[in-house]
C-alpha cells in the first residue's frame, strides 16, 4: 500500500521509511476516532490505537500526553481531560463552577468560538462524533467530576452540567445571542456560574 | 416562467390557473424563508411574503394564523409564539418556568426529539438558519416573555433562558446525555425549572 501500513497496522519498520512528526500526529488521530468509535473510550488502548496508525506506542505520550488528551484532540476540544480536572477541583467545592464557567470561556472565546461551531457543525453531519462527545461528557469531564464530588445522582449532574455548558457554547458561539455573546467573563460568570453550581452540589429536586 | 409566477411575485390570475393547498403553503414557506432572511422579522410584511410567493394574503392567515405561525414554521420550530406566550404567562410568575420546561418537553419529545435534532443540523449547515433561530428566540420568544415580566435586563434574561433551554435540547435529543434524555418530565421539571426561573425572575449578579 502506498502508506507503508500494512491492513494490520504494523509498521513495515525494515523499508526504514521515516514518517515526520506531522504524519505521525494526523495517523494517530484517524486511528483513534476509529478504534475509539469501535471499542469506546474504555475498551480502546494505547496499544490498539498505536497498531492501527502503524506507529510506536511512545507516541501517543509523545504528541498527546497520553490516552486521554488523544481522545480530546480527535474529538476536537481544546481540553486535556486528564490536565483540568485536578485544577478544577482544586479549593472551594462550593466554587467549582465558577472556575468551570470562567474555564470554559476562556478556552472557547479563542478564535471567536470558531471551534465551538466547528464542534457542533460536526455533531450535526457525523452520529460518531456525537457519540464521542457523549463519552467526553460522561465519562471524561462532567462525569468524573460529579464523582469527585461525592453528592447523589452524579450522573443526573453531569448530564445537566452538559446541558447548560453545551447550551452556554450554542447561545454564546453558535446562535450569539446578545447581550450573552458578547459579555465580558466576569459577567457571564455571575449569570451562569450559580446555576451550574446547584447542577454540582444543589437540590435537584428528586428523590436519589 | 414555467411556475406561473412573475418575478415581482403577483399572481398571473388571469390564466385561471389554480394552485393545490400544498403548492400555496410551500410557496409560502419559500418566500418566508427568503423575505424573513432580507427584510428580518419586523421588515417583513405579510403583503411582501404573499407577493413573493404569488398568493393572496389572506392565505398566510388560513396556512399559519399570521405572521407569527408563518415564521415558526419557516425556521421548522413547531411553536407558535401568537399561541404559547399568552398561555405561559398565565398564572404564577414565579412558576413561568415550570410551564416553560412543561411545555419545552411537550412539544419536543415528540417522534423522539427528530426535530429538535432537525433543527440544530439546519442550523450547523445553514447560516440562515442560525440568523432566524435568533430572531425567534429573542424577539418573539424568550424576549417577549422577559420584557412582560417587567425585569431588569430583559435582553441578558432572554439570552440566558435560550441558553438553558437549548442546551436541554442538545443534552436530551442531540447528545442523549443519560439518564437526562430519558427522565420523565417531572424530574426533569424538578431539575432544570429552578434554573431557569432564576434567570427569568431572579438575582443575576450584575448590575443592571
Amino acid at each position: 500500500m502506498s502508506s507503508g501500513i500494512d491492513r494490520n497496522g504494523t509498521e513495515p519498520r525494515r523499508r526504514g521509511r521515516r514518517r515526520s512528526g506531522a504524519d505521525t500526529r494526523a495517523a494517530l488521530l484517524a486511528a483513534a476516532r476509529e478504534v475509539f468509535i469501535e471499542q469506546g473510550y474504555t475498551g480502546a488502548t494505547v496499544r490498539a490505537i498505536a497498531g492501527r496508525a502503524g506507529v510506536d506506542p511512545a507516541m501517543v505520550n509523545h504528541w498527546f500526553g497520553g490516552k486521554e488528551g488523544l481522545f480530546a484532540a480527535a474529538v476536537s476540544i481544546p481540553v486535556n481531560p486528564a490536565e483540568v480536572i485536578p485544577q478544577l477541583l482544586q479549593g472551594d467545592p462550593e466554587q467549582l463552577a465558577e472556575r468551570m464557567v470562567r474555564r470554559f470561556l476562556s478556552v472557547w472565546d479563542e478564535a471567536g468560538g470558531g471551534e465551538f461551531v466547528a464542534l457542533v457543525r460536526s455533531l450535526a453531519v457525523h452520529d460518531e462524533a456525537v457519540a464521542m462527545l457523549k463519552e467526553f461528557v460522561t465519562t471524561l469531564l462532567f462525569g468524573r467530576l460529579t464523582e469527585a464530588l461525592g453528592m447523589d445522582q452524579p450522573e443526573l449532574r453531569a448530564a445537566l452540567c452538559g446541558s447548560q455548558i453545551v447550551g452556554l457554547g450554542m447561545a454564546r458561539y453558535v446562535v450569539r445571542l446578545e447581550p450573552l455573546a458578547s459579555a465580558d467573563h466576569d459577567t457571564v460568570v455571575a449569570a451562569v456560574a450559580p446555576n451550574l453550581q446547584r447542577y454540582l452540589t444543589g437540590d435537584l429536586g428528586t428523590p436519589p
